[in-house]
C-alpha cells in the first residue's frame, strides 16, 4: 500500500498558488492516498512539526473550486532555505523522522528557486541515504524568473492585474487636461527580473495608448535621459504614465532608490527612510520639470489579487500540482514539473519534468532582445510571449458582493 | 423645439461617472434632443470653448454599455471653482454667450461639493438675469460626503475595491506565520470623512475577520493608544492589519501625516516630502515595538477600479444622470437628483430632487455613534448601512483577457 503525501507552499503567495493545490489534492484522491498532510509555514513549519490534516478542511470539489478561487498560501508559507547537507546532517534526519513517523511517501513542495533548492536537497538526501520518499517540485512565482519551463503560475495573474490596473491608472491620469502634464510613475515588483514590469505593455491597444515608458531592471537605468524623455513628451502630452521595477539600478549597479541623498536622510528614531524607486523617481521629476508628478506602488496586490486571477494561469497552476503528485506517485523523484508552449496562438501548452539539478537557484532574466534598444519599452516579441498568459477569468463566488475564500478558520471535522 | 444638451465631468473621477453619462445621453436621445455636447475638461474646458459633440464617439447602445465600463471621466475633468457671480460677471457674461451660442438650454454637471455650487451659482444667475437655461447637478464622489442624498454615486464601487482588496490583503498578510507578527498599515481616500476608510470593515466575514482596527478622521488619533493596541494584539496575532484614513488627525487637529521629524525632513531639492499616514505609523510601529510592518496605499486604483465596479452604485449612477436631463427637459433648475434608500434588505431605492442651495458647500461626515466608543472600528450601523451598496458586479467587456474601454482616440463620424 502506498503512503501519504505532504504538500508545502513556500515563497511568495500569488493567486494562483492554491490551484497547484487544489491540482495536488485531486490527483491524490484518483490514487486513494490515505493522509493528505499539509506543512502548515513551509519547511519551517515542518521543522516544527506543525503538520496539517488537509481533509479537515477540503473534502469535496466544491472545497476545490473555492480553494482554486483564494488567493494567498492556503497552507501559510515561510522564507527558509535549507542549509548545505554536509555538516547540517541533523536537520535532514529530522525532516525524515517526522516524515517517518507520518508514513509519508511523497513530498510536493510549490514556489520558486529555493524552493526548487529545497527539492534538490531533500532528494540527494533521500538517494543518499536509501529513503523510500519521492520528492517533487511544483514551480510558482510571479517574477517568472525560473529556468527550464516557459513561464510560471502565478506570473500571468500577476501580470493581467497589472495591465488591467495599468489601463484604468492610465484613464485615470488622462482625465485632467487643461492644466500642466501630470507624470505618474507606477512601481511593479521584480527585484532583479523585469518580467512584471513588462507586463505592463500589454495595456497598449486600440483603446489604451500604454504606458508612454516601460523601464526593466536587466538595461542600467540613467536619470538624465529620463528627465529628457519626460521633458520631451511634456511637449505634446498632458498625462505620461511610466511603468518601473522596483529593482532599477543606474550603470555601477547600485539601485535607484538608493540614490542621492533624498532617500540616505534618518529619521527621528535612527532609522535609515528608503523612498521606493517611483518615490524617488517623482520626486526627480519634479524637481527637474517643475510638473506635477505622482506615483503608485501597486505593493503586494499584484500578488494576491485573486479577483482578476487569469484563466489559463489558474488552469496550469492546477495542472502542475496534480501532475507534480502524479510523478511522485510514479516513483520520480528530484524533478519539477515545467510547462511547455507547442504554439502560441491558438494557445497549446504542454507538461514536462525536469532534473530539479538544472533548476534551482538560476533566475532567468528578459532576454535583452526583448527589450527595444533604448531601454525604455519591451517589443512585439514580449508581446506575442506573454499576452496567452492573460486570457480568461476565473469566475469569482461572492456573496454580498465580495469574493468568497477557503481557510482554515473552522475544521469540517 | 427643445434647445440642445451640454454636459460636464467634474472632480476625481469614479469608476461609474461615465454611467452617469450614459444615462444623461440615453435620456436625450429618448427626448429628441438635437445636439448633445460635452465640456471637454468641465467648465474650465467651457470656458475655453473646448466643447466636444458626444455623438462623434457615442451613437448606439452597445457604446452606451461600454461606457458604462470606462473607469474615469470620459468627457475630462476639471478642479475648478466658480467665483461668486458679484464682482465677476464677465466670467458669467462668457459662459452664457458660449451657452446661447450653441443653443444649450440644459446643463448637467457631475461632481461633488464645488460642482453643485457650479449648478447654483449658474443657476441664480440665469434666474437674475432671465435667461432660458436649465441648470442640473448630478451627485459622484467617492468621498460619500454630499448631503441630503443618503449615498453618493461612486462610493459603492470604490467600498467594494475597498473591501474586496482588503480581503485579498488580509489573506496575504496572514500567509507568513513562524516568525513575527507583521503589522501591515492600509491607506484610505478621504481627507475629511472617513465613509471610504469605514468600508474596509465590509471585509469581516466567516471566511475573514476584516482589519484588527480601523481608524477614521471623524476621531482624534492618539498615536500612544494605537501603539498599546497593536502590542496588545502582536500577543496574540502574527498578522495585524490596520486600515487608516489619509486624513487622520490628533486631538490639535494637526495631521498625523505631518507628524514629528520622520515627515519633516528636506530632500536634497529644498523640498518638503511629505510620507503618507500609514508611512508614518508603519515606522513608528517598527520604532515602538521592533515588529515588521508595511504599509499599502490603494492611491488611485480605489477610485478607477471599473473591473470592480459594483451593479447597484452603477445603476445608481445611470439613473442620477437620466434623472437629471428628464428634470431639466421638464423645466427645473438649480437643483441636484438625490439617492434615498426606501428599505434597505431587500434593497429599494427611491430619487428625488433637492434644491442645490441646501446641498452647496456642505460635507458629510460619518455619524460619531457609528463609530465604536474606542474608536477603533465602525459599528454595525455602518454595516447594514453600507452593505448594499456593494451587491453585484458589472461584468466587464473584454477582449484578450482585458477590460475594453470607450475613449475618445477615435472619432466614429
Amino acid at each position: 500500500m502506498k503512503g501519504n503525501i505532504i504538500i508545502g507552499q513556500s515563497g511568495g503567495p500569488t493567486a494562483v498558488i492554491n490551484s497547484s493545490l487544489a491540482g495536488a489534492i485531486k490527483a491524490s484522491w484518483k490514487e486513494g492516498i490515505r493522509r493528505i498532510y499539509g506543512m502548515h509555514y513551509g519547511i519551517e513549519g515542518l521543522l516544527q512539526e506543525d503538520i496539517i490534516d488537509i481533509e479537515d478542511y477540503i473534502t469535496s470539489s466544491h472545497d476545490l473550486s473555492l480553494l482554486k478561487r483564494t488567493p494567498s498560501s492556503f497552507l501559510g508559507t515561510c522564507r527558509y532555505k535549507l542549509p548545505p547537507i554536509e555538516g547540517n546532517e541533523k536537520i535532514y534526519e529530522k525532516i525524515f523522522d517526522i516524515l517517518d513517523k507520518k508514513n509519508i511517501e511523497y513530498f510536493l513542495y510549490n514556489g520558486g528557486n529555493d524552493s526548487m533548492d529545497t527539492i534538490k536537497q531533500l532528494s540527494d538526501y533521500a538517494l543518499q541515504h536509501n529513503k523510500k520518499q519521492k520528492f517533487i517540485g511544483i514551480p510558482k512565482t510571479i517574477d517568472n524568473d525560473l529556468p527550464m519551463t516557459d513561464h510560471c503560475p502565478g506570473y500571468g495573474s500577476a501580470a493581467k492585474y497589472i495591465a488591467t490596473s495599468m489601463k484604468e491608472i492610465i484613464r485615470d491620469n488622462e482625465s485632467y487636461g487643461v492644466s500642466k502634464p501630470t507624470i505618474c510613475i507606477v512601481e511593479i515588483m521584480g527585484r532583479h527580473a523585469g518580467w512584471l514590469t513588462a507586463s505592463a505593455a500589454m495595456s497598449r491597444d486600440i483603446d489604451c495608448n500604454g504606458p508612454d515608458l516601460i523601464y526593466l531592471p536587466e538595461v542600467p537605468f540613467d536619470v538624465k535621459d529620463f528627465i529628457k524623455r519626460i521633458k520631451a513628451l511634456a511637449k505634446n502630452k498632458k498625462s505620461i504614465v511610466v511603468a518601473v521595477s522596483e529593482g532599477l539600478q543606474d550603470k555601477n549597479g547600485k539601485f535607484i532608490c538608493e540614490q542621492g541623498t533624498v532617500n540616505d536622510h534618518v529619521d527621528a528614531f535612527g532609522h535609515k527612510q528608503l523612498a521606493g524607486t517611483a518615490a524617488y523617481l517623482a520626486s526627480v521629476v519634479t524637481h527637474e520639470t517643475g510638473l506635477k508628478s505622482r506615483y503608485i506602488e501597486f505593493s503586494s496586490l499584484q500578488r494576491c489579487a485573486a479577483h482578476l486571477a487569469s484563466r489559463i494561469d489558474s488552469d496550469e497552476a492546477y495542472n502542475v500540482g496534480f501532475l507534480a503528485a502524479k510523478a511522485a506517485f510514479e516513483g520520480k523523484s528530484g524533478m519539477m514539473v515545467t510547462i511547455g508552449v507547442e504554439q502560441r496562438e491558438p494557445y497549446v501548452e504542454v507538461y514536462d519534468l525536469f532534473d530539479v539539478h538544472e533548476v534551482a537557484n538560476i533566475e532567468r532574466k528578459v532576454p535583452l532582445n526583448w527589450i527595444t534598444n533604448d531601454g525604455t519599452y519591451v517589443s512585439d516579441e514580449y508581446l506575442a510571449y506573454a499576452r496567452p498568459f492573460i486570457i480568461g477569468s476565473v469566475q469569482a463566488y461572492t456573496a454580498a458582493g465580495l469574493p468568497i475564500h477557503i481557510t482554515m478558520n473552522k475544521k469540517k471535522r
